[in-house]
């Protein structure tokens, strides 16, 4: 698509598109860390100018991103970002690795520890198992572009997913590939439940946060496509980087 | 319906079952206020009794309860409560009010303000408007039971809605009601962005958390049921009270 020639005496309804795409290249840029938390991002001129646009309306998606906790706005020292949140898709379907991909931002995960476990009656009830079922208690941790987002605890049946640990191991900690190299090209998410917490101290050490900074924690289950649950995971992501969006009329 | 006769060599499947009810309405007590904060829950005999299952299956609910956050169960002290977390579903209709009437929970809300004010251009796009459109911004804060949960600010076009920062004090600050009093009998939740953070001052105040406290802070998007915004509301809730649930196939 070619730019059309700078017009700073866009419409009301122009400034109302302008801003909006700016803003969105610039969360996205902060989420891919084109810039890093502390950076300045380059002052409304210049970006007016690369846009094509009035810096009114760049002042615009400055306020957006301000308001969204993103960047801090002062007049001497320009438009600094103070945090990066990465929206994070809460629907039927629910991939962080392939979120991430469309926002131009490499995932990427790793396994913390893997262990069988008997399980307690809560969890085997949840995945359609007797109380005392052999399961898989796996521990990862993601990173968006190297920066930790969450950090998971996975639970998984035993028999129904034999060599699992190692099968996640070499999925690079990715559910969805995991789940593919066992025959699961496709699962959807059953149930999320959302909080806010202070962060654990082992939370803030993995996560790169600090000690008693806030966490959003998840408690999902994953189901195949006939709606049998399959695999829990109780999350644990920094509230300053990851934003849950939930748009039912979306899917 | 009548209770079965007390059967403690449950199946593995009944004692799934019955320890799932007995959380739930444990969870419902707590949300409800039956149980304070600091309460101690009746000992798992009594409780035992009560449901007519065996101690185990109380005990499993009560580390359920502690799973969720909402009890500290201690050899000594017994099962305590630790905090009281009422699920609030985010679907394609989102209503606080109706949500707390179906927990057995009463729901009230109050207005704190109302201000005409002149729209910025990022919520006046939001809402299908002209930059600097008048706006309602209305701040309210909602209770359960007495106990403060969310306090949010709402924006609606005074255009579209005049006389709405009456009307609003005449619905008891419940949306539903206010749309119902202008005409609108439903409408739904286009969009939810979620997030977590420390409280500031004026909102632990309001909330009536500790200073630092974890906030779930929402930024949410009404339509008409054919789709056009109408409605945006920022909100704050207690982490430790509130807990947002997402069931995308239960819609």
């Amino acid at each position: 698509m070619t730019r059309a020639v700078p017009d700073v005496s866009e419409t009301a309804e122009e400034h109302g598109t302008a801003w909006r795409r700016i803003a969105s290249e610039l969360e996205t840029a902060i989420g891919r860390g084109d810039y890093a938390v502390g950076d300045t991002l380059p002052a409304s001129v210049v970006l007016a100018e690369r846009y094509g646009v009035h810096r009114h309306t760049v002042r615009q998606a400055f306020r957006h991103l301000a308001e969204q906790g993103l960047v801090t706005v002062s007049r001497g020292r320009g438009t600094q970002v103070s945090a990066r949140r990465v929206p994070y898709p809460i629907g039927r379907r629910v991939s962080m690795r392939s979120n991430f991909g469309k926002l131009g931002i490499v995932g990427s995960s790793e396994t913390l520890s893997t262990a069988m476990v008997t399980g307690d009656a809560e969890t085997c009830a949840q995945l359609g198992l007797e109380a005392g079922a052999p399961l898989w208690r796996i521990e990862g941790l993601s990173r968006a572009d190297g920066t930790p987002m969450g950090t998971g605890t996975h639970w998984l049946s035993v028999e129904r997913f034999p060599d699992f640990d190692h099968v996640f191991r070499e999925a690079g900690a990715s559910m969805t590939a995991a789940f593919k190299a066992v025959g699961i090209d496709d699962y959807v998410r059953l149930s999320t439940r959302l909080t806010a917490r202070l962060a654990s101290e082992r939370e803030a050490l993995l996560l790169e946060i600090a000690p008693g900074a806030a966490v959003m924690v998840s408690a999902a289950t994953d189901a195949l496509p006939d709606l049998t649950p399959i695999h829990l995971v109780n999350s644990v992501f920094a509230g300053e980087r990851m934003e849950m969006v939930v748009e039912p009329f979306k899917e």
